[in-house]
């Protein structure tokens, strides 16, 4: 499925359309700053002098290189005023990571020219191993461990309990379904880990941010959720009119998950690799009722382009759209937030 | 300027039209292997047990990935039978690397899926540093470092005495010209040997593959430079025609130098990072003449569309197909070499 986000040449890019994203960059920016200067030893590049940092779901900018800069500009500032040798500030490289379908010729031509890194590309899925054994110092990823590795099996199953007919999501499902999307989310986020275990030395640091879930507030309460919802009856409406066949909408679900931090909190306890340094509830603002049309657009174009054909696009935007603004009370009354968390390499 | 080679939608794209270059690694494959086997020190990448290596001027294959897999396997056969721990066969991190420009997204989509290796891609002119201190084991570059870092700014002077009026290359011109071309040449040699200096472990090796000219013999009877100049012949018939204007042929030089032997072992010597391990003339099979006409346009077909535009460009390859074929016996009475050299990173 093509779960990339759209490329430069669209009127909805995401280069264009991730001023909200950039929102939860901003809102982490201080706690990564904190991060290195309370978490990160840097003794732990100091046998080659070189910070290593991979951000996994970069995308095509500029989000990603205002993240790096942040990070690097940390580390720097740790590294002259702690460093035995004050002067040795090590190299940095910078590895930029997404899957192969990512526009990289984009990411590249777009990299900063007065950098003090050097850069680099990385294709494939962080739900694999994509760099050597204990060569990364950082790992971090905004907005991007939300999505699944897959849409689960069995809500596209017509005989399994699962099945999830008429929906495009887990909220407002059955338990079976939340269920299935639950229990992916979980595995995912194990390949995650293990993954990241592997290549990232004793003591190196993963941060990430996504969109999430108030513990105890229902799927069905989330802002995500609901808007994600708000898109499928959208779908719905269409298939009730005819314009496209029910049972595409029956076999089309968004491979997203909206986790909650006790939920994050357990598969890291299970996984067992990294310690917890810590984990937040970040305020996310949410984006102005116009912002959300061009958002949702930017990230979900290519999905539904590749499901239901190019003919459908603007028709379900723009309904999508007109629903938001009809619905604007309900989702201002709703809180959005962000997880934020931060995770040590335990010692190997 | 575009020296950056076709990309995959064109009928003359690289990718189909680089089986030339795909001859030279044939040729270059068992002094890689030997290289390998004789040369290099497997203790250098044991601290890390991760063998680094990168191909410099990497287009966007096959060649790169032929090339890569003929090194790892002969690494791998390496640690298998000299380690101390012969099972302890290093993870492999290749870094693709070629100028931003180059179309990495074909590049990504055509890693051998099977691969045992981490891929990387640097955007970059390897004329500068790409990469941090002392993180390589194994630089190679084939049919690259025969372009140079830019047009000598003297032979497009109408103001100086290398000025190359009526050329579009050194060969068959002034000995200004050539002067201008062969230091241009040293000096882009010396940033790029400076450079890899800084990135190589000691020990680490180079090699490298490129269109050459047989010591002594004149830059006007190599082969590579007979074809540019009969190239050239073709835009001035053009402009002779009226159908370009004679000052874009004047303004219009090509960035490539086809050194000799000696030549980079001057160059090699003056910079003192490296011991000369091996250089040789590898006997380059010649084109096809009906695959001259394909080769050519595939490498020079953005350079003449940026300068002269696209609508010559049908017109300038035919021409140079059909003079070429009518100076066939000129051409087949000439040999065709390719320089392999083989360095070793002093120790540091």
């Amino acid at each position: 499925m093509a779960t990339r986000v759209n490329g430069a040449d669209s009127l909805y890019s995401y280069s264009k359309n991730s001023s909200f994203q950039r929102n939860a960059i901003d809102a982490a920016k201080e706690l990564i700053k904190e991060a290195v200067f309370d978490k990160l030893d840097i003794e732990i590049f100091s046998p080659t002098n070189t910070f290593r940092l991979t951000d996994l779901g970069c995308s095509v900018g500029p989000n990603t290189f205002l993240a790096v800069q942040n990070i690097l500009e940390a580390v720097e500032h740790k590294c002259r005023t702690q460093a035995h040798n004050s002067d040795q500030v090590p190299d940095f490289q910078v590895f930029f990571s997404d899957q192969a379908g990512n526009d990289f010729n984009e990411l590249f031509q777009s990299i900063p020219p007065d950098r003090n890194y050097y850069a680099m590309g990385v294709p494939g899925s962080f739900y694999s191993r994509l760099f050597p054994k204990a060569c990364l110092h950082f790992v971090y990823s905004s907005f991007s461990l939300q999505y699944l590795s897959k849409v689960p099996e069995q809500v596209v199953d017509r005989s399994s309990p699962a099945w999830n007919k008429g929906r495009i999501h887990y909220s407002n499902s059955t338990h079976e379904v939340v269920e299935a999307y639950a229990t992916q989310y979980a595995k995912d986020m194990e390949c995650f880990l293990s993954a990241r275990a592997q290549e990232i030395v004793g003591g190196g640091l993963v941060a990430f941010v996504v969109p999430g879930r108030p513990d105890g507030t229902p799927h069905a309460q989330n802002i995500y959720n609901m808007s994600l919802d708000l898109f499928g009856s959208c779908l719905m409406d269409m298939a009730n009119k005819g314009v496209i066949a029910e049972d595409r909408v029956d076999s089309f679900n968004l491979p997203l998950y909206n986790a909650s931090l006790q939920e994050v909190e357990a598969i890291v306890k299970s996984n067992g690799c990294f310690s917890i340094e810590r984990m937040e509830h970040l305020p996310q603002e949410k984006p102005q009722p116009k912002e959300v049309h061009s958002t949702v657009r930017a990230g979900m174009e290519n999905m539904i382009r590749e499901h239901f054909g190019e003919e459908i696009l603007d028709e379900v935007f723009d309904t999508f759209g007109k629903k938001y603004e009809e619905s604007i009370c309900v989702f201002k009354s709703v809180k959005a937030i962000s997880l934020f968390v931060l995770l040590k390499r335990n010692s190997k």
